[in-house]
Protein backbone atom coordinates (compact mmCIF):
# COMPACT_ATOMS: atom_id res chain seq x y z
CA UNK A 1 0.00 0.00 0.00
CA UNK A 2 1.93 3.25 -1.05
CA UNK A 3 -0.59 5.55 0.10
CA UNK A 4 -0.15 5.82 3.45
CA UNK A 5 -3.88 5.98 3.95
CA UNK A 6 -6.33 3.13 3.38
CA UNK A 7 -9.26 5.08 2.75
CA UNK A 8 -7.63 6.52 0.22
CA UNK A 9 -6.88 3.24 -1.42
CA UNK A 10 -10.53 1.92 -1.21
CA UNK A 11 -11.48 5.52 -3.17
CA UNK A 12 -9.01 4.84 -5.62
CA UNK A 13 -10.04 1.45 -6.08
CA UNK A 14 -13.42 1.86 -6.65
CA UNK A 15 -12.96 4.95 -9.57
CA UNK A 16 -10.59 2.78 -11.12
CA UNK A 17 -13.39 0.26 -11.86
CA UNK A 18 -14.67 3.36 -13.70
CA UNK A 19 -14.34 3.02 -17.85
CA UNK A 20 -10.93 4.66 -19.05
CA UNK A 21 -9.95 5.42 -15.80
CA UNK A 22 -6.84 3.61 -14.66
CA UNK A 23 -5.41 4.00 -11.12
CA UNK A 24 -3.44 7.40 -11.57
CA UNK A 25 -6.29 8.83 -13.01
CA UNK A 26 -7.88 7.40 -10.14
CA UNK A 27 -5.36 8.46 -7.79
CA UNK A 28 -5.75 11.85 -9.27
CA UNK A 29 -9.28 12.40 -9.07
CA UNK A 30 -9.28 11.35 -5.12
CA UNK A 31 -6.56 13.66 -4.30
CA UNK A 32 -8.64 16.39 -6.03
CA UNK A 33 -11.80 15.71 -4.36
CA UNK A 34 -10.36 15.47 -0.83
CA UNK A 35 -8.00 18.57 -1.33
CA UNK A 36 -9.64 21.09 -3.18
CA UNK A 37 -13.29 19.76 -3.35
CA UNK A 38 -15.27 18.45 -0.51
CA UNK A 39 -18.59 19.48 -1.69
CA UNK A 40 -17.77 17.74 -5.02
CA UNK A 41 -17.67 14.67 -2.84
CA UNK A 42 -21.10 15.36 -1.60
CA UNK A 43 -22.28 15.98 -4.97
CA UNK A 44 -20.93 12.94 -6.08
CA UNK A 45 -22.63 10.81 -3.75
CA UNK A 46 -25.51 12.22 -3.11
CA UNK A 47 -26.34 11.79 -7.19
CA UNK A 48 -25.10 8.45 -7.31
CA UNK A 49 -27.72 7.82 -4.20
CA UNK A 50 -30.60 8.96 -5.86
CA UNK A 51 -29.38 7.48 -8.83
CA UNK A 52 -29.07 3.98 -7.53
CA UNK A 53 -32.62 4.04 -6.15
CA UNK A 54 -35.05 6.23 -8.32
CA UNK A 55 -33.77 5.87 -11.84
CA UNK A 56 -36.62 3.69 -13.83
CA UNK A 57 -36.24 2.39 -17.49
CA UNK A 58 -39.11 3.86 -19.54
CA UNK A 59 -41.50 0.98 -19.63
CA UNK A 60 -42.29 1.83 -23.06
CA UNK A 61 -39.02 2.62 -25.45
CA UNK A 62 -36.68 1.20 -22.49
CA UNK A 63 -34.47 4.83 -22.17
CA UNK A 64 -33.68 5.82 -19.02
CA UNK A 65 -36.52 7.13 -17.34
CA UNK A 66 -37.25 9.23 -13.97
CA UNK A 67 -40.62 8.10 -14.03
CA UNK A 68 -42.98 5.14 -15.80
CA UNK A 69 -42.56 7.33 -19.32
CA UNK A 70 -39.67 9.16 -20.29
CA UNK A 71 -39.37 12.31 -20.73
CA UNK A 72 -39.60 11.55 -25.16
CA UNK A 73 -42.40 9.17 -24.79
CA UNK A 74 -44.64 11.63 -22.36
CA UNK A 75 -43.44 14.40 -25.04
CA UNK A 76 -46.65 15.56 -26.76
CA UNK A 77 -44.65 17.90 -29.54
CA UNK A 78 -43.00 14.58 -30.88
CA UNK A 79 -44.32 12.69 -33.15
CA UNK A 80 -45.26 9.35 -31.53
CA UNK A 81 -45.41 7.41 -35.51
CA UNK A 82 -42.03 8.13 -35.73
CA UNK A 83 -39.90 5.57 -34.17
CA UNK A 84 -35.97 5.06 -34.31
CA UNK A 85 -34.80 1.99 -33.31
CA UNK A 86 -30.97 2.22 -31.64
CA UNK A 87 -29.02 -0.31 -29.47
CA UNK A 88 -28.39 2.06 -26.36
CA UNK A 89 -29.25 4.80 -24.32
CA UNK A 90 -25.75 6.45 -25.29
CA UNK A 91 -26.79 6.24 -29.02
CA UNK A 92 -30.26 8.25 -27.97
CA UNK A 93 -28.19 10.89 -26.44
CA UNK A 94 -26.48 11.12 -29.34
CA UNK A 95 -29.41 11.73 -32.25
CA UNK A 96 -30.45 14.04 -29.24
CA UNK A 97 -27.64 16.41 -29.64
CA UNK A 98 -27.86 16.44 -33.11
CA UNK A 99 -31.63 18.30 -32.85
CA UNK A 100 -32.50 16.88 -35.69
CA UNK A 101 -35.19 14.02 -34.98
CA UNK A 102 -38.09 14.63 -33.19
CA UNK A 103 -40.09 10.85 -32.89
CA UNK A 104 -39.61 8.89 -30.06
CA UNK A 105 -36.79 6.06 -29.65
CA UNK A 106 -36.90 2.56 -28.61
CA UNK A 107 -33.85 1.30 -27.14
CA UNK A 108 -32.68 -2.87 -28.24
CA UNK A 109 -30.46 -3.04 -25.44
CA UNK A 110 -27.93 -4.77 -27.85
CA UNK A 111 -27.87 -5.68 -31.34
CA UNK A 112 -27.89 -9.56 -32.40
CA UNK A 113 -24.41 -11.10 -32.13
CA UNK A 114 -24.12 -14.84 -31.89
CA UNK A 115 -20.50 -14.50 -31.38
CA UNK A 116 -21.35 -12.76 -28.10
CA UNK A 117 -24.36 -15.10 -27.44
CA UNK A 118 -26.51 -12.49 -28.21
CA UNK A 119 -30.00 -13.59 -29.71
CA UNK A 120 -33.39 -12.14 -30.31
CA UNK A 121 -34.61 -13.40 -26.90
CA UNK A 122 -31.83 -11.32 -25.34
CA UNK A 123 -33.16 -7.68 -27.00
CA UNK A 124 -36.35 -5.48 -26.18
CA UNK A 125 -37.83 -6.92 -30.01
CA UNK A 126 -41.14 -8.24 -28.22
CA UNK A 127 -42.32 -4.76 -27.16
CA UNK A 128 -40.85 -3.12 -30.34
CA UNK A 129 -43.49 -5.29 -32.34
CA UNK A 130 -46.27 -4.68 -30.28
CA UNK A 131 -45.40 -1.02 -30.32
CA UNK A 132 -45.64 -1.29 -33.72
CA UNK A 133 -48.80 -3.15 -34.11
CA UNK A 134 -50.69 -1.30 -31.40
CA UNK A 135 -49.50 2.21 -31.55
CA UNK A 136 -49.96 2.45 -34.82
CA UNK A 137 -46.13 3.12 -35.91
CA UNK A 138 -45.69 4.63 -38.99
CA UNK A 139 -42.39 4.27 -39.32
CA UNK A 140 -39.38 2.73 -37.92
CA UNK A 141 -35.84 4.14 -38.51
CA UNK A 142 -33.07 1.37 -37.91
CA UNK A 143 -30.79 3.79 -36.08
CA UNK A 144 -28.31 0.72 -35.56
CA UNK A 145 -24.48 0.80 -36.47
CA UNK A 146 -23.56 -0.51 -39.98
CA UNK A 147 -21.60 -3.48 -38.84
CA UNK A 148 -22.73 -7.50 -39.16
CA UNK A 149 -24.39 -7.19 -36.18
CA UNK A 150 -26.23 -3.93 -36.93
CA UNK A 151 -27.54 -5.46 -40.30
CA UNK A 152 -28.51 -8.56 -38.92
CA UNK A 153 -30.43 -6.95 -36.08
CA UNK A 154 -31.96 -4.68 -39.06
CA UNK A 155 -32.82 -7.58 -41.63
CA UNK A 156 -34.08 -9.50 -38.69
CA UNK A 157 -36.88 -6.97 -37.45
CA UNK A 158 -37.96 -6.15 -41.55
CA UNK A 159 -38.70 -9.88 -41.90
CA UNK A 160 -40.56 -9.97 -38.76
CA UNK A 161 -42.59 -6.96 -40.01
CA UNK A 162 -42.96 -8.19 -43.25
CA UNK A 163 -46.54 -8.49 -42.71
CA UNK A 164 -46.90 -4.76 -41.39
CA UNK A 165 -47.44 -2.10 -42.91
CA UNK A 166 -45.02 -0.01 -41.20
CA UNK A 167 -42.39 1.58 -43.46
CA UNK A 168 -38.45 0.49 -42.37
CA UNK A 169 -35.93 3.17 -43.43
CA UNK A 170 -32.22 2.99 -42.71
CA UNK A 171 -29.95 6.11 -41.79
CA UNK A 172 -28.14 7.35 -45.04
CA UNK A 173 -24.61 5.95 -46.03
CA UNK A 174 -21.94 7.75 -47.61
CA UNK A 175 -18.85 9.76 -47.14
CA UNK A 176 -18.56 11.55 -43.53
CA UNK A 177 -18.60 15.26 -42.97
CA UNK A 178 -14.87 16.82 -42.84
CA UNK A 179 -13.80 13.18 -43.66
CA UNK A 180 -10.59 12.82 -45.96
CA UNK A 181 -11.72 11.06 -49.59
CA UNK A 182 -8.65 9.26 -49.73
CA UNK A 183 -8.72 7.68 -45.98
CA UNK A 184 -12.70 6.59 -46.74
CA UNK A 185 -12.87 2.58 -47.01
CA UNK A 186 -13.34 1.15 -50.29
CA UNK A 187 -16.74 -0.27 -49.51
CA UNK A 188 -18.52 3.80 -48.38
CA UNK A 189 -16.53 4.86 -51.01
CA UNK A 190 -17.79 2.88 -53.98
CA UNK A 191 -21.15 2.74 -52.47
CA UNK A 192 -21.43 6.45 -51.91
CA UNK A 193 -20.35 6.73 -55.87
CA UNK A 194 -23.14 4.74 -56.61
CA UNK A 195 -25.98 6.38 -54.48
CA UNK A 196 -24.88 9.62 -55.69
CA UNK A 197 -27.03 12.78 -54.83
CA UNK A 198 -27.87 15.48 -56.92
CA UNK A 199 -25.98 18.99 -55.89
CA UNK A 200 -28.14 21.62 -54.51
CA UNK A 201 -26.89 25.18 -54.46
CA UNK A 202 -27.79 26.25 -51.30
CA UNK A 203 -28.85 30.38 -51.66
CA UNK A 204 -26.65 32.89 -49.92
CA UNK B 1 -31.82 18.52 -20.83
CA UNK B 2 -31.07 15.56 -22.97
CA UNK B 3 -30.45 12.97 -20.94
CA UNK B 4 -34.68 12.13 -20.57
CA UNK B 5 -33.42 11.65 -16.87
CA UNK B 6 -32.64 14.54 -14.27
CA UNK B 7 -30.89 11.83 -12.37
CA UNK B 8 -28.37 11.16 -14.69
CA UNK B 9 -28.24 14.88 -15.46
CA UNK B 10 -27.00 15.40 -11.93
CA UNK B 11 -25.01 12.73 -11.68
CA UNK B 12 -23.26 13.98 -14.90
CA UNK B 13 -22.78 17.12 -13.59
CA UNK B 14 -21.20 15.56 -10.56
CA UNK B 15 -18.68 13.86 -12.15
CA UNK B 16 -17.95 16.22 -14.26
CA UNK B 17 -16.28 18.24 -11.81
CA UNK B 18 -13.54 15.94 -11.55
CA UNK B 19 -9.98 16.74 -13.10
CA UNK B 20 -9.95 15.65 -16.67
CA UNK B 21 -13.46 14.62 -17.15
CA UNK B 22 -15.78 16.91 -19.28
CA UNK B 23 -19.45 15.77 -20.26
CA UNK B 24 -18.59 13.18 -22.43
CA UNK B 25 -16.57 10.92 -20.06
CA UNK B 26 -18.57 12.32 -16.86
CA UNK B 27 -21.88 10.47 -19.28
CA UNK B 28 -20.23 7.53 -20.40
CA UNK B 29 -18.93 6.81 -16.74
CA UNK B 30 -22.26 7.37 -15.30
CA UNK B 31 -23.96 5.48 -17.79
CA UNK B 32 -21.67 2.27 -17.50
CA UNK B 33 -21.93 2.44 -13.73
CA UNK B 34 -25.87 2.38 -14.32
CA UNK B 35 -25.87 -0.29 -16.91
CA UNK B 36 -22.91 -2.41 -15.55
CA UNK B 37 -22.26 -2.07 -12.33
CA UNK B 38 -24.60 -1.70 -9.69
CA UNK B 39 -22.29 -2.78 -7.09
CA UNK B 40 -19.39 0.07 -8.39
CA UNK B 41 -21.51 2.96 -7.44
CA UNK B 42 -21.92 1.63 -4.41
CA UNK B 43 -18.48 1.05 -3.99
CA UNK B 44 -18.00 4.79 -4.76
CA UNK B 45 -20.63 5.58 -2.79
CA UNK B 46 -18.95 4.18 0.27
CA UNK B 47 -15.02 4.72 0.05
CA UNK B 48 -16.70 8.29 -0.65
CA UNK B 49 -18.22 8.65 2.14
CA UNK B 50 -15.85 6.86 5.02
CA UNK B 51 -13.34 9.13 3.16
CA UNK B 52 -15.41 12.08 3.71
CA UNK B 53 -15.85 11.58 7.06
CA UNK B 54 -12.70 9.67 9.05
CA UNK B 55 -9.50 10.68 6.43
CA UNK B 56 -7.15 12.99 8.28
CA UNK B 57 -4.10 14.42 8.08
CA UNK B 58 -1.08 13.21 9.79
CA UNK B 59 -0.47 16.00 12.57
CA UNK B 60 3.49 15.49 11.97
CA UNK B 61 4.41 15.40 8.73
CA UNK B 62 0.89 16.75 6.66
CA UNK B 63 0.75 13.27 4.96
CA UNK B 64 -3.21 11.73 4.37
CA UNK B 65 -3.51 9.01 7.29
CA UNK B 66 -6.20 6.88 8.79
CA UNK B 67 -4.81 7.71 12.08
CA UNK B 68 -3.28 10.74 14.33
CA UNK B 69 0.10 9.69 12.50
CA UNK B 70 0.25 8.63 9.40
CA UNK B 71 1.65 4.92 8.04
CA UNK B 72 5.27 6.40 7.14
CA UNK B 73 5.98 8.33 10.63
CA UNK B 74 4.60 5.03 12.62
CA UNK B 75 6.72 2.81 10.80
CA UNK B 76 9.76 2.27 12.94
CA UNK B 77 11.63 0.94 10.30
CA UNK B 78 12.00 3.68 8.65
CA UNK B 79 14.85 6.50 9.10
CA UNK B 80 12.83 8.86 11.05
CA UNK B 81 15.87 11.23 11.13
CA UNK B 82 15.89 11.57 7.42
CA UNK B 83 12.73 14.15 5.92
CA UNK B 84 12.43 14.44 2.55
CA UNK B 85 9.98 18.00 1.76
CA UNK B 86 7.40 17.82 -0.70
CA UNK B 87 5.02 19.96 -2.08
CA UNK B 88 1.95 17.85 -2.01
CA UNK B 89 0.81 14.35 -1.45
CA UNK B 90 1.04 13.39 -4.86
CA UNK B 91 4.89 13.76 -4.93
CA UNK B 92 5.15 11.52 -1.50
CA UNK B 93 3.14 8.85 -3.85
CA UNK B 94 5.33 9.53 -6.76
CA UNK B 95 8.75 8.87 -3.96
CA UNK B 96 6.98 6.17 -2.40
CA UNK B 97 6.95 4.25 -5.66
CA UNK B 98 10.14 4.21 -6.82
CA UNK B 99 11.21 1.92 -3.43
CA UNK B 100 14.09 4.28 -2.91
CA UNK B 101 13.96 5.96 -0.07
CA UNK B 102 13.22 5.16 3.55
CA UNK B 103 13.27 8.34 5.85
CA UNK B 104 9.98 10.20 6.01
CA UNK B 105 8.43 13.19 4.72
CA UNK B 106 6.81 16.81 5.18
CA UNK B 107 4.01 18.01 2.98
CA UNK B 108 4.23 21.72 3.01
CA UNK B 109 1.42 22.04 1.31
CA UNK B 110 2.58 24.13 -1.79
CA UNK B 111 5.34 26.29 -2.06
CA UNK B 112 6.39 30.10 -2.13
CA UNK B 113 4.99 32.18 -5.29
CA UNK B 114 4.45 35.25 -4.63
CA UNK B 115 2.62 35.56 -8.28
CA UNK B 116 -0.39 32.99 -6.83
CA UNK B 117 0.10 34.69 -3.27
CA UNK B 118 1.05 32.08 -1.44
CA UNK B 119 4.01 33.37 1.37
CA UNK B 120 5.31 31.32 4.15
CA UNK B 121 2.91 32.23 6.22
CA UNK B 122 -0.02 29.73 4.00
CA UNK B 123 2.47 27.04 3.84
CA UNK B 124 3.31 24.01 6.32
CA UNK B 125 7.13 25.70 7.39
CA UNK B 126 6.70 26.05 11.50
CA UNK B 127 5.63 22.52 12.08
CA UNK B 128 9.01 21.96 10.17
CA UNK B 129 11.13 24.19 11.73
CA UNK B 130 9.81 22.38 15.08
CA UNK B 131 10.28 19.24 13.53
CA UNK B 132 14.41 19.93 12.71
CA UNK B 133 14.71 21.73 16.03
CA UNK B 134 12.87 18.81 18.68
CA UNK B 135 13.35 15.17 16.70
CA UNK B 136 16.86 15.68 15.98
CA UNK B 137 16.92 15.71 12.20
CA UNK B 138 19.45 15.06 10.73
CA UNK B 139 18.88 15.45 7.17
CA UNK B 140 16.09 17.59 5.03
CA UNK B 141 16.24 16.57 1.18
CA UNK B 142 14.29 18.76 -0.89
CA UNK B 143 11.67 17.09 -2.84
CA UNK B 144 10.76 19.84 -4.51
CA UNK B 145 10.21 20.47 -8.28
CA UNK B 146 13.67 22.55 -9.96
CA UNK B 147 10.92 25.23 -10.95
CA UNK B 148 11.06 29.15 -9.57
CA UNK B 149 9.16 29.05 -6.93
CA UNK B 150 11.13 25.55 -5.98
CA UNK B 151 13.94 27.04 -5.96
CA UNK B 152 12.86 29.95 -4.32
CA UNK B 153 11.05 27.76 -1.45
CA UNK B 154 14.37 25.97 -0.74
CA UNK B 155 16.11 29.18 -0.57
CA UNK B 156 13.88 30.61 2.40
CA UNK B 157 14.32 26.97 4.00
CA UNK B 158 18.07 26.98 3.72
CA UNK B 159 17.93 30.78 5.48
CA UNK B 160 16.00 29.69 7.85
CA UNK B 161 17.81 26.87 9.10
CA UNK B 162 20.99 28.21 8.65
CA UNK B 163 22.06 28.58 12.34
CA UNK B 164 20.97 25.19 12.71
CA UNK B 165 23.54 21.64 12.22
CA UNK B 166 20.79 20.17 9.77
CA UNK B 167 22.12 19.16 6.15
CA UNK B 168 20.06 19.89 3.49
CA UNK B 169 20.48 18.31 0.22
CA UNK B 170 18.81 18.46 -2.82
CA UNK B 171 17.69 15.94 -5.73
CA UNK B 172 20.35 15.42 -8.57
CA UNK B 173 20.11 17.25 -11.45
CA UNK B 174 20.77 16.25 -15.10
CA UNK B 175 19.55 14.75 -17.94
CA UNK B 176 16.61 12.24 -17.29
CA UNK B 177 16.88 8.74 -18.21
CA UNK B 178 15.71 7.87 -21.51
CA UNK B 179 15.87 11.29 -22.85
CA UNK B 180 18.07 12.10 -25.46
CA UNK B 181 20.54 14.94 -25.51
CA UNK B 182 19.49 16.53 -28.38
CA UNK B 183 15.97 18.05 -26.77
CA UNK B 184 17.17 18.47 -23.47
CA UNK B 185 16.97 22.11 -22.80
CA UNK B 186 20.34 23.80 -22.59
CA UNK B 187 20.20 24.81 -18.94
CA UNK B 188 19.99 21.52 -17.90
CA UNK B 189 22.73 20.42 -20.61
CA UNK B 190 25.21 22.98 -19.37
CA UNK B 191 24.84 22.25 -16.12
CA UNK B 192 25.29 18.31 -16.14
CA UNK B 193 28.72 18.72 -18.20
CA UNK B 194 29.49 20.91 -15.34
CA UNK B 195 28.64 18.29 -12.72
CA UNK B 196 29.33 15.62 -14.49
CA UNK B 197 30.15 12.24 -12.26
CA UNK B 198 32.96 9.54 -12.93
CA UNK B 199 31.80 6.96 -14.96
CA UNK B 200 31.59 3.79 -12.63
CA UNK B 201 31.35 -0.04 -14.80
CA UNK B 202 28.72 -2.23 -13.19
CA UNK B 203 30.34 -5.80 -13.17
CA UNK B 204 27.92 -8.24 -14.93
Amino acid sequence: MKYSSQLIEQAVQAFSKLPGVGRKSALRMVLHLVQNDRLAVNDIIDSLTIMNSDLKTCKRCFNFSDHELCEICRNSSRNQQVVCVVESIRDVIAIEETDQFHGTYHVLGGVISPIDGVGPSDLNFEALFNRVKDEGVGELIMGLSPTIEGETTIFYISKKLRESNVKISILARGISFGGELEYADGLTLGRSILTRTSYVHLED
